[in-house]
């Protein structure tokens, strides 16, 4: 961990992206952001849904749940619709599951009462994190959206217990780095995505070896660069929702 | 084809919506044009691909064709997502096969050579006229195309013989509107989508009676209002692109 | 418009081929009409079902849909079973949605009470304007399928408003032509599919430009051609229907 | 095996139904054979393709197989069309296969050259017995584009070596029944299923209860009536044929 | 029917293979047995859901259904993953139909009251046979579902009415052998599947020639071979449930 | 982190259960493994196929890859059978990705040469971890065929680079736990699977909190209790592989 190989545009190793959310970003959901990460730009929705998935019904509980899809040429070369080729890819999957996930961790659900809000998250533009910038804007979103069932009388009290955010760190070439893009991502012995609440408790941590395998001395580094970008994040995300 | 209704913003009867078009909206693709009819906005990318569908290989022509979308709450209430439920509806369909046809209109595929231009089409926000923006907007992205392929010299010339849009026109309560918007889309009694080149020729026409069948003397009314409103369109394509 | 080409068996221009409508082809539905427009032939059948879709349950109203299909060689060279490949292609959901929409608008949805029409329209063989042949003799199944309901006591008065009838027109070398064959419609420039009532009102009316695009004058041409043809068409139906 | 049930139309137990075979029945495919078993009539055409499936590819042999299909409307009560559906049902694809089999079994693959004779069978109308009526007409459609590929020199001598033909059995109250028509397949406790050669070999011996179990005796009975129906279907499809 | 074969490992022409039936495989289903024929091994579960299709719904009438699967490494070179593709075969569709036709023959569904007996064939490893090992380990997985749900006082008596156990045999270079193992399989010119209740009458008799056609001689060689091993394999049921 | 909850059967909190590893389970495959964790038990082959996937061809480097699949009554209730269902659900992408991943840490793909080893774990019955005894029942059905590709003459050189186990630990009730069972794995507030090499060192690390989110006091802990079990886990491999 000793190299200081040079991140592009001369970030610091420990530095995120400029992050930029901008809220009512389109009109027609209850929330609706688009959250940049650098030159990463995903659109996160948050729609109230009137109704509960099966596994719900008669629960008097509530559901959060999320989706994600990329344009086709959000991404260097294009890749398939998803909607042309009949399937999402697993990717696909695993991340919109992810979401769903780190939502959930900061709802009650009871709260909630019986109803959905429905994360739909689409990569607009992607350089890497996408999956971060999605849960972090994600969050913004469902924020609003609680904002909007308070506002219209449905909910009495707010069903949001913290405020959650994720960010990816990485190893590459020996030193650890903070919000990898496109290019640092590929070429990364090691990434981890992390998802941590507003008091700074973990509710996801995915590190995966691409090609070194890992080490927990490395574990502790990228666990420390993690929490003091999700600790950003978590002020951006205030500073965006006019919380002091 | 009498009575005056108002139309929102006090629009005249034979305005168009205020038109935006912007160029290089992401960074990827050869062309990428954010375009907006008032509140519809659709993101138009043309992706340059060195390969052919197998029915033009070893033609030496080359390939148009387009893949539409909708985000899932580009709309007043959310749909499902067509990558999600495994296969595009009906609507899907029917018009990425027309945005693909009008932009075929104007082009040489001979000059084009053996590679495809590849149009998405993905629905940011939705209000009426989606089909008609995504065509507008897709010829622009697709003259960026044309010109990234002349500056990169893999063409000597332009394949594009002509522009081409594309707009709504419908009768309201016997009267005839331009550029319909949502609320005026869904009452309508008949609404016309006319394609037309630069040149002022019909590339489609694509009429339908939702409620009371329509006359001849009400295809003429619309024909003429549909080419005033492509007129003018065809004057912020080439103001956009910085042609005279 | 000047070069006289000379049509197939020397048709005239402005000549319908020969049509036949045979009802009762089949035995068991409701309506089941073999039309067949010189060599194409298309199995139009209409099926009454005491259930409507969900977006009409508890109207009151009825619903008229359509399902297209071709079988595998009623083509010059076989084409994929759409069954087979696991899902029907964009055209023909786009034929289907047509017919469907054109049936409606001579429907009177609250008068045919909750239940369903369901036409089925199979191409036997195929030599061009199966399309605009399965609309004329999906009204005379339906209307046979009417009076069936008329005759079961299932209804008191006829749903039917009015006729509906269809014809494809195109321009080939400059010349109008009436109901195209297979070998003139893939050489015209362009060609139209126009739909019309009984009281000679359009419902539907979809021009394409496969070569050159066309021009107003054209469009009036191809208009009053197509009026000629489907007022014959009309004539053809009420005989089938031994209607004066 | 004792009570004598009446059948429809008071059909002897041992007697077919009136058979009928119309080939030419539609103009593209190399062979295209309408054939009835009373009410049920299925439309088979036999194509010529210049291709094999992959496991024959190089192999210097041909390839016959068969797709099944009935039309939405041929039966009682409208079923969905599996192209709508997305897919094929069990009984189709048992269906299909079994015909697939029952040609290949008269084929000598080697004579017939690297190319394919794609079967296609398509119910118009259903009353019992679809599948056995399919195999006994696309044997004769299979005959015709065997004449058409000696016709144009593609082959220099038949690579049929037998004829093939088929015929349902069942027993119903104790008696057994040649040639099931649909109320008395759906009442009979035992149905077999028989393909036979010219020669008076088996192919294929399909026996179901359906209710109670059935004896050796039975199995007898049942396979001399199949023996006896399917001798009178080769004679009629020599007959079709203009063999002697 | 002269030449006498030898068989892999030594094995009589009218002998079986080890036939071992383990019940109480796993732990969590109603009945769960392993049947091997020799090499070929088939884990048999019964599974007992209080609910019904839709076609019984409301009847009083339960209903046995069978699903059948094969590890992709069942075979000697690797299958595609039914799941991975999307599809069932036609193949796979075809036997789990078989074993639930086989199944019901000898249920009383009006005692089995309003539920489902689930069956599920997974095959372990393949050597042949493995749609009749499946239906004869079926038979005592459902036998040890019934007794649970008699042990549970939900059914007073037994909707068993007798029991079912398969058997192939097929003729091999003019031999006919009884129960199949792989490489015979693929060799010979014509095989049977016979399925038969436990008072010798048949539920199920497919017979299908591979490569030379059969004679009516042949098939009463075969029925007798297979009336041979299947009163063999009932036997190997009833010690298996432990019945006298 | 201080109760003592007692665990099923009286375990320690840092106790493996019961593991038990079978090498050639099945016949048919190169490698061929079930493993057991208690009642949990998976079936692991490992194909050689002699071909790659598009992206490996021609690199001169070979690939490894897995699949997934639960037998539907592996499980307490009945699930879906995900080939009857026509998809593959995102748990299952997730596991067979992760798995894949996991053994390729592992393996060095340009020593492989170019060819696939393909990966299949069934679940037989399923008790809570079952994507760890996946990888590391994988890993030595991997390392079989890997030693049947020497025998054979295909590889001069082992392409294993190390070997590769994964465990689950959670925290339930405030008490951190080795290796999982369903019980508490449904009950934990949170769990994380861990997959590390015989070197020590990290390949895949996954932890979720299903409740309450966790501290970095318990991601310590938890890779400690990790780290101890994939020790005694390798133990375990290298025993059931004969190497000292």
């Amino acid at each position: 961990m000793t190299r200081e190989a040079s991140r592009p545009q001369g970030r610091a190793a420990d530095a995120l992206r400029p992050v930029r959310i901008t809220r009512h970003y389109t009109r027609h959901a209850e929330g609706a952001v688009l959250i940049e990460f650098g030159d990463t730009k995903v659109l996160c929705t948050a729609s109230v849904e009137e109704k509960v998935p099966p596994h719900k019904r008669g629960s008097g509980e509530g559901w959060v749940t999320a989706e994600y899809g990329m344009l086709p040429r959000a991404t260097h070369t294009r890749s398939d619709r998803e909607a042309a080729r009949g399937k999402q890819s697993g990717r696909t999957q695993e991340i919109q599951r992810l979401i769903g996930r780190a939502l959930r961790a900061v709802f009650d659900l009871a709260q909630l009462g019986e109803r959905t809000i429905q994360i739909d998250c689409d990569v607009i533009q992607a350089d890497g994190g996408t999956r971060t910038a999605a849960i972090t804007g994600a969050y913004v979103a469902a924020h609003d959206a609680v904002t909007w069932l308070l506002a219209h009388g449905k909910i009495a009290a707010s069903p949001l217990k913290d405020a959650v955010a994720a960010i990816s760190v990485g190893i590459h070439e020996g030193q650890a780095l903070l919000d990898l893009e496109y290019v640092e991502d590929s070429a990364c012995d090691t990434d981890m995505n992390v998802v941590m609440t507003g008091a700074g408790h973990f509710v996801e941590l995915q590190g995966t070896a691409e090609g070194v395998a890992f080490t927990r001395a490395e574990v502790d580094v990228l666990l420390n660069l993690a929490e003091k970008g999700i600790r950003e994040l978590l002020v951006a995300q205030r500073e965006a929702l006019g919380l002091k």
